[in-house]
């Protein structure tokens, strides 16, 4: 089992959304799975658990907070756990931001939303970089791929966006960046816009049966990991930085 | 066979680029193909004698030329080829432009662009969607995808593409408004912008041997056409209106 | 009174509106006012007469339609109206489209749409270029100023603008196209995007009292023309290509 | 002198920029200006001495840095400096980022650039808009103006951006949130787009005579600055959110 590449996550949630759906499509792909997250060790344990029973090799990398030093660190700790594993692809999947009117923002929110979008996003762009540079090429012509997760919010502000879109916004410009310097090096960087809701057992909770039996109005997890998956195979003669899901009867 | 889905391209250029490779692709996935090609009856009809000796199912339609017409009487000639066929997937693949200083721009120059990029554009969108309105979901939760090829030219103008950008930005904001009104009617309307040469047999030729065989600075048109089909597979949960696709080393 | 700068204006509606307004605004500033329109001779004769009443000089140059021929041919008239004119500031304000469902634009429709915001737009530009670029620079270190006047749909297609949003799409491209290619040569083009409904003769029927009297929900055109003004008064360290006017209280 | 409206500007550089020019514009315009800067007590204190000797009415608040604390405490000492002044201008015109490859940004360079254009910014708008609420409408039918200094990496990301372009997105996107919140209740939130060089002393000095002298090539603050009192004045029914600024032989 030593030659698996590895798939790193960031950002689980509840463990049944993006972060999770990824895990799941990524393993099953026959990557190796480290799971980053702050939501406590039961759901990223849960989570590896679970892909560990059903033939994939995963392994639970709980940290307390996502800063620069917790997300360093983390990468010292999935280095030791598998020495020379081949991180290939990686998926920075958290966010945090507040919905609100602006007067209602908090300068804890502001930076809240700094410690995920801007710091965190840092460090692991960096911790993933500076691994995929030593990779040699695989057979699409690629070292790894960099994926992030964005939002509607991404690209445009809103009513009640000023605690969260500036936040999403500058992550997708960091990955415009690094999808410029990098991919010359044979590093693929991509951005998706979820526009809609998720299917998350929270979301399924709060809107209702209705709601959650119609096929037509909300994002699956898996389908959104099944777009990060196309994109980790994307050969270097056609790579995408950016595309857009939605369900196909969302209004836009 | 009679059960394969139709694939419909208008656009095969010189035989060796998106068109033609999205043909092959699709063929090969399984759908019966119509080309629509102004590029004379050759073109096509080799194209359509190679997919039919490789267990294809292709026919040619060449036009004269690309109008509402010509457009419209070929969907006719289709559907008496392949009576009941479900057109499933449609590429509209041409564009006509002029890469020249805006004073040596002629009325023919902006006519000859009207004509495709506008009028057939028009023509072949309505002729695909009043057909995919007619079909039941698939097992993909939709009735039929139509998708677009368009370009950098389709997001911005610049110094020389007076004569070339604006049908490409129409070409794109047709595709939006049709993707906001029939998505919910669950017909996905998909949209690409290719940014950067693609491997075409003029492209290699103009280009030489070294450029050639550089894999990082070109798209292959078999990359496209597997960009294409993961569009008309994406399930009615996560559907992209717009992605990009550049080689690794594309200069943006 | 021979030392006027002129400013031809194309596109005055029903006489109420932008078009009106800028030739109002400009012949108060010091300009001659050449006034295209194919509303009839009335609508432009009458603001032609007014200007001319109100200490400027204006002439009324109508068109029977908006193409290639009647563009190019009326700026041959204003020529010889007006000899050795300095035209030094062009509005093409005119735009025509539907707003319906896409299967109700009729190829009648697209091509009315053609013949004003492409040909036209083409041809208006160009009779404006050829005579900006022999200009001398003015004190603002300009040759002229080409304005356009956008929309909404100049940036997006929406549900019932697929008659509609790609000529504003085309027409705000050519724009760029033109500025990255002629500011270089001190000729300044410039494009608006109109977000909101202007207050019009007709619109403040349509609307009623209620909503004709509030003023915070509607763009005056008095207000677009002076951007415009204000755009054409920009010295040449600093144009702008686009900017967006919207009321206060427009949604968005 | 007691009737004159305050403009606040945030960020003056080494005092031949943007900022100065815009306090010297709204001086002469008739506004008393507050001049923040963390260039040290010099710079602010030479420009408020020069208005002052010029017929205007200007203080320095000097500042050690820009945080949430430091903004915070320097509106209240203009308060304190002018009782019942009403602000009805704001400039947030300071930035910070650096422009490296992606590998060599360290921690403390993404630090800085928060405190400047997330933290800085995000107290700075809270600041303008308590105060601006306050305000009566004018004569404009505006209670007041808040502007945002932006630039060409506000919009995208470029090869060693990833240390700048971040920050600058992340202020665009708040501008916006901010205008579609308080446009309604007519505070009107702009932000402008910067794209090229502009003529400070520094960039005199550092591209020498030839560039300097070129009339074509580069930004005059003083014309940044008009487009500034232009966006102020403003009237309700046509504000701009948006417009871009450069130089008429850019390239862009």
């Amino acid at each position: 089992m030593s030659s698996r590449p590895l798939f790193v996550v960031l950002g689980l949630g509840d463990g049944s959304g993006t972060g999770s759906a990824a895990a799941r499509v990524f393993s099953q792909a026959g990557y190796r799975i480290a799971l980053i997250a702050r939501s406590g060790r039961d759901t990223a344990q849960k989570l590896a658990d679970e892909l560990n029973n059903t033939g994939g090799e995963a392994a639970a990398f709980p940290v307390s907070a996502y800063n620069y030093a917790t997300v360093h660190d983390v990468f010292g700790n999935i280095d030791r756990h598998w020495p020379n594993a081949q991180l290939r692809a990686a998926l920075f999947n958290a966010g945090h931001g507040v919905w609100k009117g602006f007067l209602d923002v908090t300068e804890e929110d502001i930076d809240a939303g700094v410690d995920v979008n801007i710091r965190a996003a840092y460090s692991f762009s960096r911790e993933v970089i500076l691994r995929q540079k030593e990779l040699p090429l695989n057979d699409k012509g690629k070292r790894g791929t960099l994926l992030f997760t964005g939002a509607t919010a991404s690209l445009r502000g809103n009513v009640t966006t000023s605690g969260f879109a500036p936040g999403k916004s500058a992550l997708r410009i960091l990955s415009q960046s690094l999808a410029k310097e990098f991919d010359k090096q044979n590093i693929h960087v991509a951005h998706s816009i979820i526009d809609g809701q998720i299917s998350t057992a929270r979301q399924r909770n709060l809107h209702g049966e209705e709601w959650s039996s119609n096929p037509d109005n909300k994002l699956l997890p898996e389908s959104i990991a099944q777009s990060y998956l196309y994109l980790v195979d994307q050969d270097r003669s056609a790579w995408t930085w950016e595309l857009d899901l939605r369900p196909a009867h969302e209004k836009w």
